[in-house]
């Protein structure tokens, strides 16, 4: 097994599954500690009536609680889609080490606003299994539509 | 009494007052519907060990979970600082119908980056009580500066 950045975020469409099943908008996230998942989340706002309760908000959360740490030099986030303006600043106030996403957000991701929103500190991946981590929100929308 | 912005961030004041006495950072935020305040709230991101433990966020999370409304477009919110890139996201995602916040916040203050991260239908007001948020939070850093 090869834990590379493909590797990793399969991990996350996986949990954008879970998010499909139930019917909460598919993007899901991962966090890596030395080639480690060590949590693991999808978008809950639905089931916590919360709007903030994002796959990468509730991944950061559940690492410092178990861990302790509000400060995550040494982690990597995996998440299918591009982080809105509100989780790309979390991430930069977690300092997270490394965020890797799938899907570009040419609407609610932090790009369409600023890309200095994130810490200078946190090595930026995009693209990764992009096209995968796309057809699953367009499919969601789709069928969303149709029930409407 | 009257029930103006000035009286509603006074409340944050208070709050940010609570903060300071925790040895958070002291920022305090009052969530208003009807003239009544239904959520108060400071910083408590040292006590919770949590990056996302702004005021803004406990604000916006205890109202959802208090009234079961993820939208929250006929509430005001009062916070004395300026909402970083993250609230402000948050204060999107809840579409908050009216935001006043006191001082400015040069550094990380979410108009730094883009003032379209708020909602459009956010109807914003700033300044106010500016003076007095931004002494408590001056006289904050001094005093740790001093400690260490």
């Amino acid at each position: 097994m090869i834990f590379d950045d493909a590797y990793f975020m399969r991990e996350a469409i996986k949990e954008a599954e879970k998010a499909v099943e139930a019917g909460e908008v598919p993007v899901g996230a991962v966090m890596v500690y030395n080639d480690k998942i060590v949590a693991r989340a999808h978008n809950q706002t639905e089931l916590l009536n919360d709007v903030t309760a994002h796959a990468e908000i509730l991944c950061i959360t559940s690492v410092s609680a178990s861990t302790g740490n509000k400060f995550l030099e040494d982690y990597s986030m995996y998440v299918t889609l591009e982080p809105c303006a509100m989780c790309a600043g979390a991430i930069s106030w977690s300092r997270i080490g490394k965020l890797v996403f799938g899907a570009s957000d040419q609407k609610a991701g932090f790009s369409n606003y600023s890309s200095d929103i994130l810490h200078p500190k946190t090595a930026l991946v995009s693209g990764v299994e992009a096209v995968r981590c796309s057809a699953i929100l367009t499919e969601f929308f789709k069928e969303r539509r149709r029930k409407i």
